[in-house]
């Protein structure tokens, strides 16, 4: 049995330890929070802090791999566990390069790989210095989280709202699609693709909507999405599971827009969708196993299941029965006990043979089901 | 979150936790080994045995919900926790009847159930009075477990393997397949039937080869075996999950061999193979859920790994990479630390298109996985 350990016990880890139940591997949760939604389901859970340099290498001294759930690790208690011989996956040094903003934007351009223009910031005055840059998105380098640590500054009256610390600000681009791809990289080279997915933001809050694969797009640009991500893959030089976001614009030009060097949000309809989920691949790859079938067994949707806006407390769920009625549909609650406004709390997936019909049932789902206190 | 638990904590248990962790759900398991199959996966495990009175009601006691994995418990406690408000799916009733094989088969009979011709035997004397109904099958009435408690006797000879306790001896059917189907009930009397299972054995060990599904059979078999599987559940009067075993015979009829009130073996292939896993099924039977989809995504086989006849020890895999190498074949080891010869260790699904290739690989499978020490 393989002693792997994973950084984080979000829904990711959740998810991560569903799967490894299949396979001989002991596994470890780190977190500092003993309820979290990947405590129960590990062999082992060490309460401590995933920032922590003493913490870390405690936590990962003696076991055989170490993974992360998330990125906002201590990377130097990892450059010495792998030193010592632990199989970190992904390695620190591509951690620590997707984990600084500004260095993943370097990234791109040092290996060719279209991204937006941008320049580097190091403070909030400097950053109104760039007017000429509107409209663009100011991203801080580091501690940015699912859409935190990013502002949209589209007139010179938004330089405000930037940040006032080390960071990037990037053009804006006209952006048609919003693509995520994951793709699997072994440590013998090989890689594995996964059909891209489509992400569909609501215009007037910019939240995701939902997601649907495969995306819709024109194959030309399906082949130009596959050879980026699969440029940005190798040129990470890791063996891991990376999502990487793109851009394409009203010009079917395509841009990375960042990359996850872990399985993903954008990835949850693989365990349905997909002959190899998204979580049985990157245990593949942590066991050194052949890599899955990343194909497609049926088109998808994906509702996230976040916290309604006016409540803050127990988490209760409104409507459950009737989404499971729809047929074909997947619940998936992340255990947590606490609701509030935003968070996420689950998601479904919803899968069939026609892209429109699972879009129209996922548009009912989110009118239907509630998640309240 | 409903307080559900589950007595026993083997490989059934083991799955059924996988995939409680997409509900509301606080998991309880209660098994004699902490070091069970199931053991880490739930929210609390409580140490005691599952056949004992006190053991029984005390893990029950303050639950919502209770259901097994293994039918040897201790009923007497279920009966008592149903009448304090817990609701106990099967019910204590129906499990009395199916624990006690004498009581099963007298079910059959009140029931118009087809099922093959027996006879009460209460030791070994009136056992050996019974020659004239070689060939025969002898069970015993209670504790019989996978291939344990059963003895078949073909002539006057064999009669001495037969059991000296209360039982059952029944004619022998002249087979020509074993099937087995999975059906669920839900607390509202909805029914689903999964397709039927064909289990294939190798005829000159008498052990499961491999399993696949749908079954061959000619549709009017089909729909024999579908209206006896309904009248079956029906008839036993409890929500659950059902795995009816049958025998069809030469000439197409169609006789129960017996039924399992619980998740079962026969149907591990759903939770890759169908919309909704038996495991998922019988979850919405315990939350009230609406019923799941039933129906094949894809055609699937499935084989066993037992432990190799020549080992004893702590368990290696042997052949792992080169089965996750096929395509599609999904590997479920049930993390037993311990193998011996004929310890049932995991599982492998294949799903395809084609019965006849999965088939081939399942072969193949069988031919390079090793479970060794």
């Amino acid at each position: 049995m393989q002693k792997t350990g994973i950084l984080g016990g979000g829904q990711l880890g959740r998810m991560l330890l569903q799967q490894a139940a299949n396979y001989p591997v002991e596994t470890y949760i780190m977190e500092n929070d003993p309820q979290c939604a990947a405590a129960h389901l590990c062999h082992h859970f060490v309460l401590g802090d995933i920032g922590n340099y003493d913490d870390v290498y405690n936590f990962g001294k003696g076991l055989d791999v170490l993974t992360i759930e998330i990125e906002s690790v201590n990377v130097e208690a990892l450059v010495k566990l792998e030193a010592e011989g632990v199989k970190v996956y992904p390695h620190p040094s591509t951690l620590r390069l997707i984990k600084n903003k500004i260095l993943q934007k370097e990234f791109y351009k040092q290996n060719d790989i279209p991204s937006a223009e941008y320049l580097v910031v190091q403070n909030k005055k400097e950053l109104e210095q760039k007017s000429i840059f509107l409209p663009a998105v100011n991203k801080l380098a580091e501690g940015g989280y699912d859409g935190r640590g990013v502002a949209i500054l589209k007139t010179i009256d938004d330089l405000k709202f930037g940040f006032d610390a080390p960071g990037i600000v990037e053009k804006l681009i006209p952006v048609q699609k919003e693509i995520s791809v994951i793709i699997a990289i072994s440590d013998t080279g090989q890689t594995a693709f996964y059909p891209p997915v489509e992400m569909v933001f609501d215009p007037k809050l910019n939240l995701l909507d939902y997601q649907v694969c495969p995306a819709d797009i024109p194959e030309n640009t399906l082949w130009h999405i596959e050879a980026i991500a699969v440029k940005v893959a190798k040129a990470l030089k890791s063996p891991g599971l990376f999502a990487v976001e793109l851009f394409v614009d009203i010009n079917q030009a395509v841009y990375v827009n960042e990359t996850a060097p872990r399985v993903h949000n954008s990835g949850h309809h693989t365990i349905e969708a997909n002959f190899c989920s998204q979580y049985d691949m990157l245990w593949r790859i942590l066991l050194g196993y052949p890599l899955g079938n990343t194909s497609i067994i049926k088109h998808s949707a994906l509702v996230n299941l976040v916290g309604d806006k006016d409540y803050n407390g127990d988490v209760q769920y409104q409507g459950l029965p009737e989404t499971l009625a729809l047929g074909n549909t997947y619940v998936h609650l992340y255990g947590k006990k606490q609701t509030k406004p935003g968070r996420k709390m689950g998601h479904v997936t919803l899968i069939g043979d026609h892209t429109k019909d699972l879009i129209r049932k996922a548009l009912l789902i989110k009118s239907q089901l509630k998640v309240i206190a």
